[in-house]
């Protein structure tokens, strides 16, 4: 944060925000019209709309004391353009709302807007309206993200069918151990403030946590490999609870094999340093926004070797119900609630 | 309030939203899938999108003490309706977002969506998507509100020409009087609490303040008589302000004429017992969610003599600046914000 503290009340609310989005570059020639009106303007299309919305609250989403605002605005922004991907679609838009304490100096939230920016620019979206508002305690972050599918190419969590393959992107686990990582530090500095936090040779599964990115690349791959998805879903609750989600939503049951659930090394190792099981860091970790999604069987043989993607099972008969096949061949029920133990099936 | 008492946490995230979203009424063909997936899904037309979003914080925007939890809701969406009518178009759907502290039973969000379910009833909107989470001190509300317009008939804050005629509708300064009622109960009752509320005979400006209504008639009324406003606005922060971000939107001053603003009998009246001036309520008061436009000169007979629309001033030259006549003659300046005294010009 700047040396500099302007108080937020030097500016008005319309100042504030005319401040925060001067020179602010728009990369969709649809965004008629963003920030300044009394509602954005879209222009339409043969494409359908997409629309989604989250809300990050301060003490519940993140912790000031080890998430800097520029990646909090830039997390903010990507939570949301992950949900339009797990859509299948592409993001476009996003609206921004925050309610804020007087706490915060205007440059903190130029911090903030540094990162919504960021995010903006690497996703190509534009930011087209939003509120602020005052807050009598802590930050409340709402974003709003708007993209687009072609017509009958959405992709919903119930489409998948008996049989369908289940395919995750990326690994999973990480952002979990990242935020370990972090919570450990943050009551060492709490009870000796004077010891430097130890977070080397961390950076990637930190990132993971503190600044993760919305998988708009699947779709592109998929399209590549000629793979249209049945089905899908970003996890940002960790895979049990997605999966479940997904089969759930289809009506059907399924089967997730433990070691074809793809884990970072770096994650593997910290999990163990942790005393934790990595597996289970990655069932219900959450917060890897990672996609979850189902392919036909036939399409086997075309995403088998794809850097970018793991087969970890299969839709079944909804009697069959969600099972964590192990190592060792002994079945588990994974159950919704991604933070409990595994019961044993 | 209900005398049952059932704890949030005896149901999920995913049982809270569906329980309260049960049974709810669709009215929008193009909405294709609403809450329950990772984003709302919208068929396109040929017809521009607009979106706009609100945030209502507990203790800033509304006071629960006297709120009902049923009219929040109601206003909650009506407020972002209201945005929608501002530029000629047509509300069509809402996402709601809510960060609720556990001291609210699942009674009161019921209450709260009861609220929402009515104005999506009264309106024909239909809630298409929305996050609920938890917080840890305050109520925060989100709305998003989408809506359409036909292409080329969305009017801006910025399309108002010199010499056009400045009209609003319905009546001022009733939801600020309100307020005032609402405020004075709270404090008669936190000190004398045996002592009845009395609100006896202020049921409209009471309405206005609690459960506002969104103009949604004012775009039907127009085309009747065959006006296109030029530019528009609605008045969520009190004619004044809204009226200076009208004309500076143009590049444009303004006149107002205080004989020519409309204020019922029954916020006259009150003004007058709280010894506050009518005018000036009209003026900053504010969350009357009328409208204000602009139409050509040449629309006056059709507008003049119209049971919803008063014609109050009219544009000038942005040397002139924002000026309000009064009934001798006087001129003032107006100020931009809402709340300051009227200064002489």
């Amino acid at each position: 944060m700047n040396e500099r503290r302007t108080e937020i009340s030097e500016f008005g609310e319309f100042g504030l925000i005319n401040h925060l989005t001067k020179n602010w570059p728009m990369f969709r020639k649809e965004s008629l019209k963003a920030v300044g009106d009394d509602a954005a303007v879209l222009d339409s299309s043969d494409q359908i709309t997409l629309i989604s919305t989250d809300m990050l609250v301060e003490g519940v989403h993140f912790d000031l004391s080890y998430s800097p605002l520029k990646h909090l605005g830039y997390k903010a922004v990507v939570v949301n353009l992950s949900d339009i991907c797990a859509m299948n679609g592409e993001p476009h838009q996003v609206l921004v709302s925050l309610a804020i304490s007087n706490r915060f100096p205007v440059e903190a939230l130029e911090e903030l807007y540094f990162g919504i920016k960021q995010a903006c620019q690497n996703y190509k979206v534009d930011l087209i309206g939003g509120d602020t508002t005052t807050s009598r305690s802590g930050l409340v972050i709402s974003v709003t993200a708007v993209g687009k599918a072609e017509k009958g190419k959405e992709v919903y969590r119930s489409g998948a069918a008996m049989n369908e393959l289940l395919v995750v992107s990326g690994d999973l686990g990480a952002a979990y151990m990242g935020l370990q990582i972090l919570e450990r530090e943050k009551s060492v500095y709490q009870s000796s403030p004077e010891v430097q936090p130890d977070l080397n040779g961390a950076d990637y599964i930190l990132e993971r946590q503190l600044k993760p990115e919305a998988r708009v690349d699947v779709k592109i791959y998929l399209k590549e490999l000629g793979i249209e998805p049945t089905s899908m879903i970003d996890i940002s609750d960790g895979l049990s609870s997605e999966a479940i989600h997904l089969a759930k939503a289809s009506g059907l049951g399924l089967s997730i094999y433990e070691e074809k659930i793809p884990i970072d090394n770096l994650t593997y190792d910290k999990a163990r340093e942790f005393n934790l099981d990595p597996t289970l860091c990655a069932l219900s970790g959450g917060e890897d926004y990672e996609l979850l999604f189902t392919i036909a069987q036939e399409d086997f043989e075309k995403i088998k070797d794809h850097p970018h993607f793991s087969v970890i099972g299969h839709m079944s008969d909804p009697a069959a119900g969600y099972v964590l096949i192990d190592r060792n061949g002994g079945q588990h029920q994974l159950t919704a609630q991604g933070w409990d133990p595994l019961l044993k099936g």
